[in-house]
């Protein structure tokens, strides 16, 4: 009989979540099985704990939840080289079909077939998880932990940096959640010259100053776009990095763009956005790109090698640290607004 | 006391034109004047007659409209190097400032000072026209008048064209008009695969054929979206060419975007457009640029290029031809929906 | 005990080929067994016949030679979900490793772990042949089994012509052996403009101008720098396509190549090349690019797709059929210089 | 008469420079009279000095020396409109056409034209310079004015590092001068992970430490592909900033680049180089790029946004001064292998 583990799961279609016992997944020949050293919360996991729409779509129950994390390889398949027991590892947590058009084209990211481990399947928030050998990350051990544990929105906002130029380019986030926060980092750490961010959440702006942004608004306060202009000699922003998924943000992010600049949004709105795109994309000669996930795997080498030359100070995110089974203490204090990130340890608090 | 010519003019802020007697125009030392063989009406030219909205914005008149023409140099300034008298030019008539931040970054084409001849300075419908020698493209002699009649628009579908990866790559042009039809042309010339074209009108899905599109569809009698689907195995075209600016053709535009697609804009929408930027956008990693004018002066060096090698048969947009005295003819056809393109003779219609 | 099937084998270490029986390959749960219908001899498996001393460092007899076929899947294991028996396919003979620096980065052409079928292990010059899923190539039932035995060599254009910008460009092609002849016109069917070829062997010119080269010298009769100079106005071209190898025609090559030009290096030296980096590329601005293979599977996607919609017409390099049995003549024309491929049948020649 | 000013010139055909006093230059409606208040020695002034071959085939004695300077405008000509006297200021000396198939293709930097001033014109080795208003950039105050004397080879650093991807990448510099050593805080401010430099001169590598090189080498006492093989894992590093001209470092510089990465060449070699291409660029699939100048003016807008941003200390190569009149001190001083600039005052030191 397989031994016993524990996970917070989805168990039923309706709000919350539950901590299980279930067993320590079986693997296949090229699957590795790595347990569980710290993970992280998403505000995707809030919606699935919210029970809203999307997840109600989505979710199949039961599910075990938890898609960002770190750990140490326990077991590792048969045919497995990349890894063996005991490597500290994280992992890309999207899994790519690898035959689809895109996976051919080397856009893996966006395979028509992709599934999301702790979303589709089973996920990280448990003392053991079973990864794809291809998906497993190897990480320096001079990486810290709770670093290992937020390398999945790290790596949108280095997705979301690099798509393009960056060096010696002035930057607008809009949205300081906790990838547009890292997104001031990244920028900071590739070279940006002004960085600004908007954000109506006076804890979020704090925390944005801290991150490094150079201009930190309030759109609800001031004319966030006139300011901008002001401070660019009129010209706007050469970079937008929209992480905030809210319309209005979306409409002044645009409008505060310069002729020739490039626009890529990570953030999801919930509904179509009208844009103006007579004004500020077609005679701004815009570009705009869609950013999701991470390229499998240029964003991983880069963003592992930005953190192991330590280029990237993410430490004003850190400090909330619960045990797995004290789930609902977390999920409580992300709902009302904590800036940062929360780590949970399903075996245990290192001391 | 100066040489007078005719002209095509606004004369006063109302609907029409007016063919009036004017000065030649005096060049300073840098500058070109020409003397115009051939003319062309852009849909902007339509626009300014019929005193819309935007004309009515923009258009200080008097002003002599044109900016599609070709022409032999009848006089150069004393500091002109790069032309002489008797040499066959066309012209781009958008003049960039040279010190603004994308001047300074090779964006010329949307500087931020732009002014375009025969919109806000006189054109060429008229006999002669004026223009600063940093514009004037030479023209080989192997060039037909008729194809450097139309350079301004062709150079439109160009860098719409160009703009991107186009060998090799599934193709939808939505919308028919002058500038669609080029962009066929230019995309099969520069090695696309399957081509498809949406258009309502029923000539402008003929001409589309007749240009090289290999899927012509009217959306407004079948699913295109659903069409398009079953002919790329369900993955959507690799490369969306926006030129109709209409929202319906935009949104399904998008929807017929593969993931990892890129969506080039240059059809001008009248009002903001609703976008599903998650399924459209976001989550297909999607690239969208708008596109404006020519890239000065790759887009031009590009199209010559390809003229001069044969590539682009353009042959079915020609066929109408006015002295430039009979322009209400030439404006009443192009109202009633003619596609292709009409010529028009300041100096009569060669034999 | 397994079936028996003929095979074109290097059984040791000294000049020649011979013909064995051998079983027919194990296939594991990922592989897929394809019945060959027509193979084509590289210039590589030229030099293993001949045992120069490349092939005496790297072939390790017995080996089954031949990478350049196409054929109907037999057998697939059980875990293939890509391909069925029955389909016809060819196929990447380059196997990456996928854990490498390089694939991680999406370059799994220049894997560090590469192994090649038909060189490192048993190819294609065999009734069957074993091939990785990941490997296999679908073919669209249109696409000619003659073309689809050449895809090999074809994906090398394919990757060197679109390594850059391509339409609208001049193009000088140093060497016309297949891969030279077959960039001509791959660049044609993309956009260039003038296509310059340079070539000592006079069938080869001839064979030259067939494929579409617009101009086509000799370098051993006429100064080619001088002649590409002129016809360019002395400027030289936009790109160099270098697939000869040979060091006179890379300095050449580089001469010829414009200030800011692309040249993308294919052919391969059999030693080191003096190069003027001062003149034909530092003051140049010049971008050189190293070639391999082909792009897994970018190149492979645009190849099938410039097939599949016609624009490719490589008829010229086609004549010349032999049964498997008569290799001996196929080598021997070969040796002596003939231009053009020549298409191997193991299972017999279809009428 | 025009009033009188001291300039540093070669005025004869030999070796050594001289102090003379000549007119301040009248300039035209579209040039702008610099007042030089510092200006820097290139290692092509010491080139000159020393009465090279090169220098024999280039230089038109008599001519003014200094195309490294940041002044103040004295006066601006009719038709100026970007700047005005009193303006702090640098410009970009190298004088494009602006009608060459390079410049029409935004390649200035490569003009076929290019004229320099400093070299083939008066240059700024004087207490005032002409320059057309085109080539001045304006600076911000707050930039200090050792920095601004140094723009010339600053660009170059920035042009090169930028030439491509730099964040999260592996970098060699190969050879310490002054460009080298600049890009070095180029590399680092824009988010290269590891920096490896090599340079056989000890006071240059304790410079390339100072500017924050991670790993620094004599490639006379070691080896320094091995040592960079071992500390990449074996793969190479991911970008070769080229900076010494000489042979030996160019061919290591080759070996120690991964496959797949980037090496980008300013350094002028005195002779053709032997480069192993198989192994070092093709089966690499290598980018190899020629750098010359700066970008006419993307690398003077992300420069200045660089220093703008205060992203740069390049505070090492500061602490040489002189005035003009002492610039034999100066050039013999930097004859003797000193690292870092040297500034000089023709309109004196100001304390």
């Amino acid at each position: 009989m397989a031994p016993a583990m524990k996970a917070l799961r989805k168990i039923k279609a309706a709000k919350g979540l539950a901590m299980e016992s279930v067993s320590v997944p079986a693997i296949g020949p090229t699957d590795v099985l790595v347990r569980v050293k710290a993970a992280s919360i998403c505000g995707t996991d809030l919606h699935i704990y919210g029970w809203d729409r999307w997840s109600q779509g989505r979710i199949k129950p039961p599910v075990t939840l938890g898609h960002e994390f770190c750990g140490v390889v326990e077991r590792a398949g048969e045919e497995v080289t990349a890894v063996k027991p005991g490597d500290f590892v994280s992992a890309e947590m999207h899994v790519n079909c690898g035959h689809c058009h895109q996976c051919r084209l080397g856009q893996a990211h966006i395979c028509q077939n992709l599934r999301i481990i702790g979303i589709d399947q089973d996920g990280a928030f448990a003392e053991c998880v079973k990864i794809p050998a291809s998906n497993i990350i190897r990480l320096d051990p001079a990486i810290p932990e709770r670093y290992g544990a937020i390398l999945d929105p790290l790596g949108n906002a280095v997705h979301t940096v690099l798509a393009g130029e960056i060096a010696g380019q002035t930057v607008l986030v809009t949205g300081c959640g906790p990838i547009g926060l890292m997104s001031i980092a990244v920028a900071k750490a590739c070279g940006s010259s002004t960085v600004f961010a908007t954000e109506t959440n006076a804890q979020r702006r704090a925390m944005a100053e801290r991150m490094g942004a150079d201009v930190v608004l309030n759109p609800a306060a001031e004319d966030a776009v006139k300011r901008i202009a002001g401070e660019t000699g009129g010209t706007g922003v050469d970079v937008l990095l929209e992480m905030s998924g809210n319309s209005h943000a979306i409409q002044q992010g645009f409008r505060a763009l310069r002729a020739g600049g490039r626009a890529s949004l990570l953030g999801i709105p919930t509904e179509s956005v009208p844009l103006d795109l007579v004004n500020d994309v077609i005679f701004k000669g815009a570009t705009v790109q869609g950013i999701y996930g991470r390229r499998m795997y240029d964003t991983w080498v880069k963003m592992i090698a930005l953190l192991k030359a330590g280029r990237l100070n993410l430490e004003p995110l850190f400090g909330e640290r619960e045990p797995l089974d004290k789930f609902e203490n977390a999920f409580a204090k992300l709902q009302s607004g904590l800036p940062g990130k929360i780590l949970l340890y399903p075996n245990g608090i290192p001391r």
